[in-house]
C-alpha cells in the first residue's frame, strides 16, 4: 500500500509503496480515507530535537484520520466491516491506576500512532478496537479531524462556559476550534488573539466576538475594557507563547481558570504571587482527550449541528502531495489541512 | 489602651498608648485576648519593600486574635456582648463579582486588619459584625490562630483528600497545620518535606508519616520512592521557595494536583510542557479563606477533636515583650507565637 | 399610593390606597415600573389551604418587580437613585450556616415578599440593599420577570448542559424558561413535554427541538426515540403532577440528573429500586435562586442576548386590571402576565 | 471440583461435584481461598419472587470472594498466576455510553458473577481480566468481602466527608462498613441507626459516635438533637425500610445529600415539596462500585491501616457449611459471613 514514511534519520517525509497491515486479535484494520496534518508531523519532516529524541524510523507518520472498517481480528465483536470509523490515536496501557481511574489520556505508557508506531498517513491502519470509534453519520473528512477537535473539546469543556467570557489565546487551528466550541457551550463572549490577522479572520468565522491583533494590541488591557475591567472567567491558552502566556495569566479574572495547551519551548518565568496566587487562579493542563467522554461530546456536537470546523479547513492534497501539504502548514497561514487517500 | 504601633517608615514596632476605638452602626469591639504573630509583621517590622509599598503609618499591627465581645454598634442582632469570638481579617467590599458569587476571599478591595487599617495587637480592635466569628467553646488562644490555621484549611479542604497521598512542601506553621488537616481529613500518607528539622519534628507531631529533609535528599525521589512511583495526588506547596515549588510539581502524580499557597520572592522559570501540561496537572492558587465555609470547617474540625494546632505553638509572650516574638519569629525555628493581651 | 393588598383572611384582591414606605438604614426604596403575576399570587388570591396557612393580612402581594430607585436609606453605598434595578424577593438572615456557607436561597428563616411581608404589587417597594440588582441596561419589564427566570436558570444551570439531551416536563412559563436556558447553554438537543398544545407552542417558540403532547402520546417512550434508546441526559420536572414525575424519572438515562421544581400538591408513590437507585440517578431540590450566583448569570445571558423571555409574556395589564390578570392567569394558557405599574 | 449450586427452580441451593471451569482468550482462573455470603445469596437460595424472575438454574451462586490465579488465558499479561486477587463482579459490556465515560456500575448489559452466570462458592472462578484486582497484599478473607465494602465506600465517598456530620440509616454489614469509612475519611460526627442492638453494637465498634435504636427513639429528633439543630449533612440509607426512609430524609439538613443504597421492596409514597425540593437536597441512587476507582479507594484505605472491617466479621464456615451459613444470615443478628474454601 502507499503510505507517508519516515525513512531515515534526517529531514524529510518518504511517499512509500509498503506492505499492508492486518489486523491481530482485538484490532481492526481501517481503510483510511481522510487524515488530517498536524504541526507534530512538521516535526517530524524537519527531524527537529524533539523528533531526533522521540522517533524510530522507518515509521509510517499520521495520527488524525478517518475511514472504513476493511476488516476486524479475533474477539472484536462491536466493530463491523463497512462501519465509517475515526480513532483516538493515544494507545495507553488499560491497566495503571490513571487508566483504571478514567484518566487514560495521561497513562505514562500511552503510545502515540504515527510517532511511536505506524500511522495513518497510508492506505491502511491497525487500531486496537477500544480506540475505534464510529462516526454515526460524520463525514470521513470531519472525522479525519476529530484528534485535533478533540483537544479543543477537553480545554474548553473542562472549564465551566455556559455565561462565560472566553479568551482563547492563539488562533491556530485547535484555538479556532475551541473558539468555535466555546460558542456552542453558550459562552456570552468569546474573545480570541493572535498576531497573524488570517487566522484572526478564522477565528472571526468561528463565532469569536472579539478579536485582538497581539502585535499591535495591548492583549491584557483589551481584554479587561471588554469585561467591564473584570477580566475572562475562562482563558485557553494554545498558543504556548511566552509572552501570550503572561497575556493568558493577566487577562483572567480573579477566581478563573486558565486551561494550558499550547506547548513553549523553553522555560517561562513566572510570578506565582501576583500572576497566579493572589488571584486565586485554577490552571489545568490539557493533553490529550478525555476517553472517551471527549469523543461522546464532538459525536454529540457534530451531530446535533452545534460546531462546524469546516471554515477551519484551508487545504485539501492528494496523498502524493505531502510535500505540498508540509509546505501549507510551513506558511503559518494554514488552518486544518486535509490529506485525500481514498 | 494599649498597642504595638508602626509608628514611622523606618523598621522597628513601638509598644504605644493609643485611644481605645469605639464600635460604629454593624461593628463590634473586641477586647483581645490572644494574638498570633505572623511572617508579615515581620516584613511589617523589618520595613521591607513590600511594606514600604503597602503600609501607611500609623498602624496598629497584627490580624490574628481572639476575644471577648465587648461592645456592639448600631443595628447588631448576632452578636453579643460578653461572646468569645475570632474574626477574618479580610474585609471585603460585599458588592463585586467575587463577592456576590461566593468568593469573597478573592474580592479586590480587600482591606487587611493591621495592613491596610488598625490591627489587633492592641486591648481592643472594631471588626465589622460580618467578619466576627464565635468560638463555640473554642479558647481564644486556639481561636488567636484560626486565620492562618485556615489558610492551611483552605489549601488542603479545596482538594480530594480522603484517601490520598498528600505532600506538603514547607513546614513553617502553616505547612504543619496543613498537615494536621490532611490527617484528619482522611489522608492514606501525608509526606512532609522542610530544610529545618525542627520544623520536621512539628511536622511529623501534627501526624506526617514520612518527613524528608529537603537539605539533604533528593526530595522528589524519595516522594515517588514513598507513593510506589506514581507520585503524591495532593501536594501544598506552602514554602515559596524556588527549588521547593519545582519539586511540588516534580512529585505530584500524574493528573494530580497542585495547591499553591507560599510566595516566592521573585520570578520562577517553569517548563510549562514537562511540569504541568504533559502531567494533567491541576495548580489552585490559595489566598485567604473561603468566607465563611473555612470558617465553618475549622469550628467543626476543633469541635470534634479532629485537629489539634497545639503542637505548633511554641512561644507565648505577653504583649509588652513585642521584641522577644520578633526575634523568634525571625531565628526561622519557631511555630506559631502567641501574643498574650489579657 | 396604588397597591394590590390582601385585606382579609376570605378569597380576594383589592385595589387599595395605602401610605407610602420609606426607607430605614441599609435599605432601598424603589419605584416600581413592572411587577410579574405568579401562581402563588393566585393561591394568595383564591386564599387556598396553603394560603390559609401561611399569610397574615392585610399584605400587599406580589413578588415579582423592577423599577427605579426612588431613594436610600443610612449606610447605603453601592445603590444610587435613579437607578434601574431588580431585586431578590427572599430575605434572609445572613447568618445561619446555610448563608454562611453560600446557600442563603435555603435559609431556614427566609421571608418572601409579597407572602411574609409586604409585597411588589403597588408604586413603591422599600428591600433591603442587599437584596436589589442593578438592571445594567435591562429594561424593566424584563427585569421584572427575573425572579421566576431565576428559578429556571438555577434548575438548568446547576446541571451539566453543553452537548447534553435536554428533557423539561410541564411548559408553563418557567417551564419554558427553563427551555430557552438549555439551549443558550448548549444543549444538544432540548425536548419538552405538556398536556396543553398552547403551552407546547410556547415551548417550541423558546427553542425546544421536540415537544410532546403528554395527553396523547407515550412521554418516556417519545423521549428514548429521540435519545438513541439513551434517555435524556438532564432532565427538569416543573409541572408538579405526580404522572410527570414518573415519566421524568422514566424518561432520564443510567447515571443521569433530575432537577425537581414543580411541588406536587400530595404525597407521590416512588419505586426507589427501579425509578432511581439502579439507575444510578442524581436528583436535586430547586428553590429559589442562588444568591447572587443565578442573577449573575441571568444578567450575563440576557445583556450578551444570549436569551429572551419575551416569547413567554402573553398578557401585560396595568395595576388596576388586576382581576383580569388573576382571570387570565386561572385560564391556564397564560405564559407570563407583566402589570405595568407607573 | 466442589461448588454451591442452584440446580432447580425451587428453595434451596446444592453442594456439589462440577467441572472445574477453564480460562479463555482474556479470562483468568482463580483458585477461591474465601468467600463472603450476601443477602442476594439468601434471595436465591429462599426463590424469592425476584429470584424467580432473574435466576436460571442450574447456577454456581455466589459473588463476593478472593483467592490465588491459577491460569490466564491468552493475551492476558498484567495478571500473573500465583498473585492473591479479588474481581469485581459485574462484567459490563464496555462498548456503551456508560462503560464508554467511566460509568460502568450502570453499564445496562451488566452480567452478575452468582446471578446471571456461574459465582465463586467454588473452588475456581473463572473472570475476565479486567475485572481482576490483586489484593497487593490484603488478606484473602478480607478481599472477598471488597464488593459490599466497595458499596459503602462508594456511598460515602461520592459524598463530602472531612468535616461532616454523616447518619448511617440501617446498620448490616454495607451499613457497619460505611460507618467505618465515614470515621476514616474524616467525618466529625458519625450517627447510625437500626432496630437490632447487635447491629448498633457493630456500628459503635466501627466507629459510630452515636447509635440510636429506631425501634424505641424519635429518630430524626434525635439527629437533630446532635447537630445542634442543624441535621446531618449526609445521610446513607441502607437500610430500604420506608420508614427509615422517611428519618433520612426528615434528619438531612437543609441543602444536604442523601445517598440511597437501601432497596425498599415497594413503593415508597414521599412528599417531594417538604421532604426533598423546600429543602434544597441532592439525592444520589447508590449502584455497585465504581470501576475501578472504588477499589483503588479501598486498597488505599487497607493498605494505610485507615479502615477495618474485620469487626464486621461475625461468622466463618467451611464451604461444606452452606446451610449453617444460610442460617446465620437469615437469623438477622450476623454480620457478615465468610465461607473458607481452601
Amino acid at each position: 500500500m502507499h503510505a507517508v514514511v519516515k525513512e531515515r534519520r534526517a529531514p524529510g517525509l518518504t511517499l512509500a509503496t509498503v506492505p499492508k497491515p492486518s489486523p491481530g486479535p482485538g484490532e481492526v484494520l481501517i481503510a483510511v480515507r481522510h487524515a488530517g496534518m498536524c504541526g507534530t508531523d512538521l516535526h517530524i519532516a524537519d527531524w527537529d530535537p524533539w523528533a531526533q529524541g522521540r522517533i524510530h524510523p522507518p515509521l509510517i507518520v499520521g495520527h488524525e484520520f478517518a475511514g472504513e472498517v476493511a476488516a476486524v481480528g479475533d474477539g472484536v465483536a462491536e466493530i463491523r466491516p463497512g462501519q465509517s470509523v475515526t480513532a483516538e490515536g493515544h494507545i495507553v496501557c488499560g491497566h495503571c491506576l490513571q487508566c483504571r481511574t478514567g484518566n487514560s489520556h495521561i497513562c505514562r505508557r500511552t503510545q502515540i500512532i504515527g510517532v511511536d508506531r505506524n500511522g495513518a498517513f497510508a492506505e491502511y491502519v491497525v487500531m486496537p478496537a477500544t480506540n475505534v470509534l464510529p462516526l454515526e453519520g460524520i463525514p470521513t473528512d470531519i472525522g479525519a479531524i476529530m484528534d485535533p477537535m478533540g483537544n479543543a473539546f477537553h480545554a474548553v469543556l473542562t472549564a465551566e462556559i455556559p455565561g462565560s467570557i472566553v479568551f482563547v489565546v492563539g488562533c491556530g487551528p485547535i484555538g479556532c476550534f475551541a473558539v468555535g466550541v466555546a460558542r456552542a457551550a453558550g459562552a456570552a463572549k468569546v474573545i480570541a488573539s493572535d498576531i497573524n490577522p488570517k487566522r484572526l479572520a478564522l477565528a472571526a468565522r468561528m463565532g469569536a466576538h472579539v478579536t485582538i491583533d497581539a502585535g499591535r494590541e495591548d492583549v491584557a488591557r483589551r481584554v479587561h475594557e471588554e469585561t467591564s475591567g473584570e477580566g475572562a472567567d475562562v482563558v485557553c491558552e494554545m498558543s504556548g507563547v511566552p509572552s501570550a502566556l503572561h497575556q493568558a495569566l493577566a487577562a483572567v479574572r480573579m477566581g478563573g481558570r486558565v486551561q494550558l495547551l499550547g506547548i513553549p519551548t523553553s522555560e517561562v518565568p513566572i510570578d506565582f504571587a501576583t500572576e497566579i496566587i493572589f488571584k486565586g487562579l485554577t490552571l489545568y493542563g490539557v493533553i490529550g482527550r478525555k476517553m472517551y467522554e471527549t469523543w461522546h461530546q464532538m459525536r454529540r456536537y457534530l451531530g446535533a449541528g452545534l460546531f462546524d470546523p469546516r471554515p477551519v479547513i484551508t487545504h485539501r492534497f492528494p496523498l502524493a502531495r505531502i510535500d505540498d501539504a508540509i509546505a501549507a502548514i510551513r506558511s503559518g497561514d494554514a488552518g486544518k489541512i486535509i490529506l485525500e487517500i481514498a
